[in-house]
């Protein structure tokens, strides 16, 4: 086609009533001629200026076409030398208009390279089915997400900010020592390991496994051996492989009522028929209803139920354990911040008093170094290690070695205790702060819950206060808190009451952000 | 209970005609006589030479006993002073005995503090229900894998190999410019900003997503703006949320037969319905009784079948998209090695040619930097991307953003086209070298398939020939190669030959390790 050629067919294709941009239509238009060669490969395009003239446009759209046909790889401009179109088409490239631009399906040649698909074509074009879209049909309306996964949306609990007075559950990384961790990368980067940049083997590094089990073992009573260990990017992680490897679609699992938002959404995802159990004050307390239909799994937080933060009693650890014998049901053991406890000892894990092989541990650096950093565990049945070892290298995919092993020598120089130790002090410090703030404006008013462990605190509410209001509004203060209520999944048990994180918060920040806080509470809720 | 008492307790339940060890035994009763206060806390234990003379056992037992509730938490133990019971526990432990080792429930006290749980104690002991283990019963036979898990474990392609003559689909990371990227470690651990170690918003770190729409738009022809960028951990993640996105459990997807058994199995525990269809020398070619089912989803690879090699032709590319349009299915295209074809250059992307909105293209660092980086990416629909990203942040909770920022830069500085750029010669010579080092072998006979890009070829074999014994014999000598019937899902339509991935092979080793090959194959084959 020679420049006045297409300079007519465009004219006689673009439509200026149809309601599409002209700059639109003829980027369609220029994309179907090259693609069906009318335009051949190394063709020079008339200029902008030409075919503006021709067309009576303007030349902007022109210009912007082009621009847009270089970048597609339809075209490429020499400067000084004019447009042409790219050799980049392959030989099989034959005569199909663009099908979203083609006038109508009649023109499309039959001739086929030995028409291979002869059945795509004939589902395509046979009576009956649709035709194929007219040039300057509007695009095609938006589609649908699928049920779980508009549900999945819908539910998100996942907030936009992670950081500040008093987003719960995100750590002091500015306390992090990047200094040690920047000298170990160092070392790992110099002297660089191929194995260490490949795909994981299965379960994880190594000697990270290794370090890590006589981690477990030693502060959290974990009976496990290093293969038993399996390295994740973390909770989700954990939570998804093993729920995807011990449970089938439309299996019941247990999930504390309340419990994190996060994890309800992986295992709703996964097909399971989520039933949130209440808690009382020795963690899970299933009813007669519940222990009637034995569920598949369990999912708990006995160290520190989250987000309340109360521990679960050795009696309901021992009758949970027993129940789940009898029914044969796995339990997950969410253990996601229990180094972090002010005053009293950590209990010992619920997996260190199984001796049934069916509590699945999990854990995260996410809390204890820095949340970003992408690194949890899961420790398996002894039994299904190896199983469980190969389904995570088979569905993740895992790499990040070298990231393994310099957490590995992180941990075994001891830098991963002694930052532990400071970042409980400190902590500790920052709770008692918050606790007398909170006592100070509202004595026994608001009682506190969970103040003696993990990285926030829930204040209670009077019964009937709207926390998410009370939240909404001291958000307008840009203050994080989150309302208890939205940690519920049956509403007639949610209690009001709001999360303060105060880990991630400078000491001297804690008071005025509370001051902040508590006159947001008193316009919103009456209070004081 | 004083130490004589303890002796004499632990005398009368030691049984050693039960079978089971005297450690395993010994170390439950403590546990039970710890966690029922029998021994309080603070309590010393005798000493283990004091117990094994009166338990008449050996010393070295008591040892071990003593080491494992150290280990788990029960007992402490101070040099010189003795060993003693800690004080981690709760005040709300009361004297039910370890279930496990308990005599018999009817021992068990029923006054239980304010019995919140009756409910479970009812369920637990009532008549009809399985009565408590028997101290001495042997530990619960091994539970098994739910179906997905076991479907999942068994039909695993993950390789314990990750490297070596002749590894396909891993890169050569011995080449990665690891001097460049360590400089831009250090620059960002000095200045450390704390927003890039929390965790990340939806859809990954703002530069990142900005230089790669910038980069997948211009290299690939991808139709984008950075908020439909998702960064991911790999092809792998990014399926797994498109698909949870998009399908519904029992939703049929289309894959091709052959295909990347990785993503199969992601598929595939997702609740999918995997639906394997054929491919021909143009890509994905759906029959007649596949057509009259539409699906919900299909995944290919148009720029280089994985694992055969073919480009899907620019006509199926249309037919594809329009059937996909007339009948509402989404197409995931896997656009995983692009970067590496030698002699043409890429043919444009399948998503730079749907005006439909129903292309999600997925890709991945993985082959052009070094695996075990794990950053990948999904460009989500327009309509659809800010869903996408909240989606990702709450299914994953990523971070990594340090790491993203880095990599945003390693590409603005043009690292990353020059380190391709690199590779591609590369790898372009050693396929050189293969090539005609299976020329000169067997001439012929043996055809070369997807010889022109990517990082391996397949090597096939005669009709009926065993692929699989074949791999096996490589193996025995050491030499990796993958059997191409094991990509297929259906039998009957699988065909003999072997991936050999030559980029992670050092020049010189080519030619010797496939002379080892083919001494196996001429022996395992009678193939010369």
């Amino acid at each position: 086609m020679r420049a006045s050629v297409l300079s007519d067919w465009l004219a006689q294709h673009l439509d200026r009533g149809n309601g599409q941009p002209l700059y639109r239509q003829l980027h369609r238009l220029l994309q179907q001629a090259i693609l069906s060669r009318e335009l051949p490969a190394g063709s020079k395009v008339p200029s902008s200026r030409l075919l503006a003239a021709e067309l009576g446009i303007a030349r902007n759209t022109v210009t912007q076409v082009y621009e847009q046909l270089v970048l597609e790889g339809y075209v490429s401009s020499a400067t000084g030398r004019g447009t042409f179109v790219a050799d980049s088409a392959p030989d099989e490239i034959i005569g199909t208009p663009d099908a979203s631009a083609a006038p109508d399906a009649a023109n499309l040649p039959d001739a086929t390279r030995g028409a291979p698909d002869a059945a795509l074509r004939q589902a395509l074009f046979a009576p009956g089915s649709a035709r194929l879209a007219r040039s300057g049909t509007p695009l095609a309306p938006e589609r649908a997400l699928s049920r779980r996964g508009a549900r999945l949306v819908a539910g998100a609990g996942v907030s936009k900010r992670q950081g500040g007075a008093f987003m719960p559950g995100v750590p002091d990384v500015t306390r992090f020592p990047a200094r040690v961790w920047s000298r170990l990368q160092n070392k790992y980067w110099r002297r660089l390991r191929p194995d260490l940049l490949t795909y994981a083997p299965g379960g994880g590094q190594a000697w990270l496994r290794h370090v890590l089990a006589d981690y477990l073992r030693t502060a959290r009573s974990v009976q496990c051996a290093p293969e038993q260990i399996i390295i994740t990017t973390g909770i989700h992680q954990s939570v998804d492989l093993a729920v995807r490897l011990l449970s089938d679609v439309g299996d019941v699992i247990w999930t504390e009522d309340p419990c994190y938002w996060g994890v309800r959404s992986v295992l709703q995802v996964s097909g399971l028929e989520v039933r949130p159990v209440a808690v009382d004050d020795e963690g899970i307390n299933p009813g007669p209803d519940d222990l009637l239909q034995p569920p598949k799994l369990m999912l708990v937080t006995p160290s520190h139920q989250y987000p309340l933060g109360m521990v679960m009693s050795l009696q309901r650890r021992r009758m949970l354990l027993e129940y789940a014998r009898q029914h044969q049901c796995w339990i997950i053991e969410d253990d996601y911040d229990s180094e972090f406890r002010y005053g009293s000892r950590p209990l010992a894990s619920l997996q260190g008093l199984d001796s049934a092989g069916q509590v699945i541990y999990v854990g995260s650096f996410g809390k204890t170094l820095f949340p970003g950093l992408r690194i949890g565990y899961l420790v398996a049945p002894a039994a299904l290690a190896e199983r469980f070892a190969t389904a995570s290298a088979e569905l993740y995919r895992e790499g990040q070695l070298l990231q393994q092993a310099m957490l590995a020598e992180f941990i075994a120089e001891g830098h991963f205790t002694s930052h532990i130790r400071k970042m409980r002090a400190l902590y500790g410090q920052r709770r008692g702060a918050l606790l007398e703030a909170v006592a100070q404006r509202y004595g026994t008013t608001l009682p506190v819950l969970g103040g003696d462990a993990g990285l926030h605190l829930v204040l209670q509410l009077p019964p009937g206060a709207d926390d998410r209001a009370a939240a909404a509004a001291a958000l307008e203060r840009n203050i994080v808190v989150r309302a208890l209520s939205g940690y519920y999944a049956e509403a007639a048990r949610a209690q009001p009451g709001l999360l303060l994180g105060y880990a991630c918060v400078p000491d001297e920040e804690i008071v005025p952000a509370f001051a902040t806080l508590s006159q947001a509470l008193d316009e919103r809720l009456g209070l004081g």
